[in-house]
């Protein structure tokens, strides 16, 4: 009775649910997880999924004969078989510093999990500009750009500057002090005086993903 | 020497140079305006431009024989020939009510300036959510939607959950006291709960309208 | 020494006094309890108790002979006989998500300790719009209704535009980042372009429970 | 085509379309006025109108032989018959200071526009409990009470401890300095420790009055 | 090395140094204490010394044979003798709920230490007014008011209404949501109405005490 | 019938009634001063007063016959006799820089009128420090200390470790920035690291003025 | 009276004092200038300088045979003969728009008064970033950078990851919506992920460049 | 592959890079460390390193033949052999109170890695003016100032009013209430009306040390 699922959005929208983890009970989230795979669903993403949680929804899956995948660092746990990569072209998820890894990897396990070739440029932070102008050929060549940075959140704007791609920025919490739990970041990214840049919710490597893999996946 | 004018960008990132004209006055509008032009750009647009400033820029210009148009709504100048609808869809700007028509507008005129067809549908906000439903066939059929909202910024997510392109959402300052300048949409779209949703800067119009723009003629 | 009890509310204002259980020792609520039980009263609620003290309070009041039924879910401690519902009409309850449930269940919960008929519709978030119009006849035939979003806070408009009884709502501090602990929830129901809507503290279930059993009790 | 007009409001939610004047031309707000009246609706509301706006729209209806009622403390334009007082009880209209004026009418003829019997309390803030203590009984008398005030709005916890039915608070951006435009009297209007509250945004005395006009109309 | 101790100031301000025991390890304050008696200051007063910590400095101070009182509500350690109540009046310390006492605590133990009476009003908060109505006398008879309380802090001014003394309010963090950690009451008590009422830092108990004493003992 | 006058304040706390000349009309003004006369208040004061409106109630008043004294500087009318200085010792103004001036008269004025002999160190900032250690005398001499500072509102700390009687804090508007208006010299006061400080609303050299008359006249 | 003047702050300093122009009347402000001339200082700045105020000035002063020197840009007012520049080597001013020029002007003019060899790089902000490498080496040669932008702020974290000098970030109000009047510049300015970056208040092109001066000047 | 590190920064700015060690695994910090000194660089500084990741890191780094200092008070790991200090002039470390310990101390040794010589004078907060004064020599004496505050962070303007050469604040976030984390120190520093004061990021010490080392190694 606690979840009413919507399982035509798959259809519509042309991917099935994602369930977010946090704030659910291991047991709410193994049975929305198992309701939407007895409605033919393929594959169920669970973001937001700390490490003992997921323990104990694996358990509650497998003794429902169901196998669940979980990535440490990204947080994430996948249900059912992956998918072939058949987005256009190739997302590009850049980020500023190592600290931010677990956002990117948020958002590139989710890019290759939607069907998207992604292309990983990690710690190339504005403050080393030479290490960023580095990927200039990488920033040209991607059909969509994943953006993630704490701290000044300058990145954005930057990479903006040399693309000609739409640009997704995501900031991080990553920093301490006025960096505010990421409204620093956030903030500057959405005053960022590059044009093509969108923001998502601080941390929120998942919803850039989806957004990339829209993108990525236009005819 | 108060400019740096980047004349490669038209070339790098596939537009011309945009120019922000708050802050600046008429003389150094004027002055970027033409030296753009002579560096061989087609065409020049002016965002944030009110009614007094442009006149004055449009005489300035006229001087020198060059004809700027003016949208008082939209608050944008445009140099220039009007450029053919080269995007592979239609673009729809959603606004939810009569206020925010400015906001929905320097999207739309922009939009248009980039080479793109609109669909307008204005009024349509989420307290009369039949209104809305009305235009779930235009939703469905939009490559790219620019979601324009003020006060509680609720008609992303309503928009989002119907639609399976991305939608780019514009927090408006529309409202007063707790809307605390457009902050409070701004949050709400940066937390909707809908997949597929990314942000501009509140009244960012243009911003919204650049990143569609790129979305819609991506090949 | 520590408590001024107020037993003449429970006949001025038509319930009894409720006890806020947050920051009080397990001592000083049994001691409220008992000293209110002994002035007369019949029932005694006690919000915002979370498990561990829950059972020391029970330990304490079961050595006096009085017991206190608990509701983990909702953290609602219980003294006293139910109440027959004697509420003119039905009082909805919604929520947006199943992470709202602790705060939608303190609000239901609250309603049925006070005499109220309950119908709760749960996980019917503004994205997936047609989950909320399959409720609409629900939504028209409330005397009241209790509207709980965390997030983006949409849900209380969207409500609040399909039905005519007034819409009290409920932030949760349901979500991350931008979120800030549930204010941006707070500001998009302030906001509400619809009208009929009034907003209670972050989290604050009891509140809008008490409210609304206030309006459905009038004659 | 600059506003999409919900005339099936008025049938649905018990009163017509209520229009909001800011941030809209005199032109707009008379074409919909003009359109709602063709559409058959026999009163409408217009809010947040200045003066100067006001005297704009009233000569353009007139030209149409349409006449508007405006008052200008309360910034409402009024079209159509004043509508007989059909509520259950009457609704107690309280208010803190003198400054808090504007609101307080903006509450009270917004009731008397819906049909409410209104009784009017001002001017008796909590620094002189004395004068409040005095509305005693109008306050147990009256069947909703609508609270406004500013600075610290400690006014709506005092009248709800002494008052047995919903209290719908009223911030209001009186004040300087720390009153932050009214946020001071919103955050602790939210945190009232009195059963019974809820509230509406800064400076909104139309929708408290309108909440409170629905629950004085509830059978 | 690491303090630089002010003996002067005892003399100067007529009371000794008082040490903030949030921050430092017990090493520090243990060494700090003993090297102000040594400086022949006869009272040491320790603020914000949680239970763990003062059994720590406890135990270092023993072993120089200084005995440490702890008052585990107020979270103050006392060394010294208790001195004679010598201001001219009676301090009143009223809270609005059991949940402030903490705060009230460390304000009532702090006016003791220096050397006041001190009167206790404790749990009449402003949402049933007559129970404050009831200690009108006491408020009357004061010399100096503290008044704590969390939520909408809106006790400050009705104490202030009726009294004809300071009142120095201290606002608390008692609350969750909207109360922002006691900014709520912060703010409501910087803006209250009503005149005679200064402030200080939120749960700031000491230094209130600390104020009304100097007032109290002014000849 | 727009004010509700507690004429029995003057018994009460010892001073009448004052009136809050911000967001009231001059005719409003100009009727609750005449109706305290008439109540036999013997003088009134009106903070917040501006020029153009203080000409405008000049003028009402005197069509009655009543004068009232006008102060540019600190925007306060007043009316009927000066009072004597019966207050028991020198309350001292200090201000950190010439643009508070505006508020350190509005405190000393205030002062005056409520019976206090005042002193005025004007322009003595933190940042020359021994223009303020040349006040020393001064600071020990005083009874009460108003201490009036913008920016980052330091003068009230040193003031304060230089005094041994209460300081009242008023921090002001002056500034830019970051100082956002005036919340960074209040978050400063409230977190004063020396004893003895409270403080009122930014700008509030009215509030700060009366609390120190009050404890100038304690006895 | 207005003024207490720190006439030796020129000598322990280094500098004479500098006024502050805004919220001071013109006679204030010439009044200081006059007395600080006649206590021997060779020069006086006056920052903040509005046009019209900056005319009565000149005007009061010329009436004592003094000469102001007045620039409209950076808001400046000059008494004295310019100073050799004797500072060890150049200080840069970037500035990332055109926008940002009056306050770019005001470090760069102040610089210039202080005695500096000033080398401009305007309009090189972060998003066209090929314009910034082409001030490699005027970046490397610099002994003192100030950086002034809006915005995002991006440049100073940029810019100090080129330099191996310091870098005295100065964020401006240019922007709108979540620029939050600069705030969002200056928290990303304070969150630079680049090492050697220290900043100053939003506009505060004058106190970035006196510290600077102070570097420059270092033997 | 998680980290892209600057071997060359070393170089051109005059440092070998820094670790921010916050947010990173021991097993992350211990394969940059490694790396760098395979790079070439001599020393290595990780900062912002708790105890436990510290010992976690010198067993990796040991395992591989490599020496880790620790410094619990800094929370400072230190590879390398000690720089000689070939600064120019000496480096003062001022803090308002022994809470602020930490920061001080991470700006004293990270500056005394960077080879300067620091002098340190702790305690000395503006409450006691005269303990701060009684450093006026070595406050003179300074080549560069490090000054370090908490709460109301007035220590920085009347430092700087006591200095001739640049003072670099630092806000830390000892306090609570209305200290906001560091917010308030931050703000008032910000807003200092002394001038030569430039500010970093709350609690960062190493900033502040690595800006004050540049300008002390300027010839
Ligand atoms: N309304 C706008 N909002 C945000 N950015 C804008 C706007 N208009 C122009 N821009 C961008 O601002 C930059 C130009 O800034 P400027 O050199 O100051 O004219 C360009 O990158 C524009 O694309
Ligand atoms: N003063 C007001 N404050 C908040 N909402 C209002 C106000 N006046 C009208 N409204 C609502 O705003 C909506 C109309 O918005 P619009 O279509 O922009 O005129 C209606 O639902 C009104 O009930
Ligand atoms: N400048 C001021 N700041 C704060 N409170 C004030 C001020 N001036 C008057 N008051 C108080 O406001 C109350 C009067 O408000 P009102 O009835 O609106 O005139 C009285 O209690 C005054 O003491
Ligand atoms: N405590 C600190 N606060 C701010 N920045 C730091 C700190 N420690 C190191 N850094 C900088 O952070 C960058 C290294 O980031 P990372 O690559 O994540 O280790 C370098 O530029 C350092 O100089
Ligand atoms: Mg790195
Ligand atoms: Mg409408
Ligand atoms: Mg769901
Ligand atoms: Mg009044
Ligand atoms: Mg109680
Ligand atoms: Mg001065
Ligand atoms: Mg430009
Ligand atoms: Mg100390």
């Amino acid at each position: 009775g606690f979840a009413t699922v919507d399982n035509q959005r798959g259809a519509r929208t042309g991917t099935s649910e994602i369930i977010y983890g946090a704030g659910k009970t291991k047991e709410q989230i193994a049975g929305i997880v198992t309701s939407m795979l007895e409605a033919c669903q393929r594959r169920v993403l669970v973001t937001r999924l700390d490490g003992e949680k997921a323990a104990g929804v694996s358990e509650l899956l497998a003794a429902g004969g169901i196998a669940m995948e979980y990535d440490p660092v990204a947080r994430l746990g996948m249900v059912g078989d992956a998918k072939e990569p058949d987005g256009l072209g190739t997302v590009l998820v850049v980020c500023a510093g190592t600290s931010d890894l677990p956002v990117a990897e948020e958002a590139a396990r989710t890019l290759e999990y939607l069907g998207n070739r992604v292309d990983r440029a990690y710690d190339v932070g504005v403050a080393g500009i030479h290490r960023l102008l580095a990927c200039e050929r990488r920033i040209r060549d991607a059909r969509v750009i994943v953006a993630v940075a704490g701290m000044e959140g300058a990145l954005a704007s930057v990479v903006a500057g040399l693309a000609s791609c739409p640009v997704i920025a995501v900031p991080t919490s990553v920093g301490y002090g006025a960096s505010l739990g990421g409204v620093a970041a956030l903030l500057a990214m959405l005053n960022s005086c590059a044009n093509g840049v969108s923001v998502v919710n601080i941390d929120n490597g998942f919803g850039a993903a989806y957004q990339a893999s829209l993108i990525n996946h236009m005819k």
